[in-house]
């Protein structure tokens, strides 16, 4: 399947609206009907006789197919009270949002289950999001902790971050990162009540 | 105190700007002396040699003394995981907040101690944030119970709630509420990240 994305992708390039199964198999030099077949599974319309199938619709059916567009699965750093909070939260499968791991440097943590999530060492994350194509990741490890499991999210290809640790995250342009400071949401509410105290005198 | 803030409002609503000591002790029929020593104590500024004290000066130092004007102080119901996280949270003394207590209606939990914090019967919400003037109340429990922990909070003075249970709660209209969705904040990177591949393509 990423033969075919590569393929896909130089004629989407070169402004190809159409392909056909024979062209993509001369391309890649396989079998015609192999590659009939790949298609026909993965599109999610049929190839129309003569033109073949858009190759922008085949892009996205591949992708979809490999998780390329995966913004549904989220792994967890840092197995403390926190994690298990929003690992018994469950409200997530109502948003259809899964949480598929959860990660610790602590070894009385390691291979403990929280609510059905092994909690595996901090070493995996890369290799793991990397391999289940999981673009987001929830961190809830002490500030001075957070960066480097940061980085180890973004190099397992991570392009979302929820972060709960009180710290400014480096992260390069294209990563997206939502900060939560519980702290200061209180202090805000806080805030808040004082001003409408003042008001009220 | 409380005779004298009474006192002192009926004077405010008169627009009475300042008020001597045999004055609030004629109307209070209270010794002379003692009620200038109790100003002396409480107030910020010295009384002037005529006229006495501000009114309103005096007011916000009684309330103040009293703890009717406790933005700082809070507590928080339901002693599982979240309260476990918030409890063990280092931020919040950075902002000046200090949680007292805890409570809980699971027998196993009370009388348990959470990072210092002793966690209490349910019960005694009402009369403890009465007692200590506590104004901020903090709902961790299941979304079923949050509506009965919301009002024992509000009978026992609480007037700002920060409500992480996924239900809308009914207050009165001078109770300010801050509703916390972790799953909704997840859910929202979620999307931000499915319109950033989208963007991509």
């Amino acid at each position: 399947m990423p033969y075919y994305i590569q393929q896909l992708r130089i004629l989407q390039s070169e402004n190809v609206e159409t392909v056909s199964a024979p062209k993509i198999a001369e391309r890649l030099n396989l079998n015609e009907v192999q590659v009939r077949k790949d298609f026909a599974a993965v599109s999610s319309s049929k190839g129309k006789p003569k033109a073949g199938f858009s190759v922008n619709d085949l892009i996205d059916n591949i992708e979809e197919l490999l998780g390329y567009n995966n913004a549904d699965e989220a792994v967890i750093v840092g197995a403390g009270s926190l994690a298990q909070a929003i690992l018994a939260h469950e409200g997530f499968r109502k948003f259809g949002i899964n949480i598929v791991a959860a990660f610790d440097v602590d070894p009385y943590r390691i291979g403990s289950t929280i609510n059905e999530i092994k909690v595996l060492s901090s070493d995996k994350i890369s290799d793991l999001c990397r391999r289940m194509n999981i673009h987001i990741g929830i961190i809830t490890v002490p500030a001075k902790e957070a960066q480097v499991v940061c980085d180890q999210l973004v190099a397992g290809g991570v392009l979302a971050i929820w972060n709960f640790a009180p710290v400014h995250l480096s992260v390069p342009d294209h990563i997206l990162v939502q900060n939560e400071n519980l702290a200061a949401s209180l202090a805000v509410l806080s805030k808040h009540l004082k001003q409408a105290m003042k008001e009220k005198r």
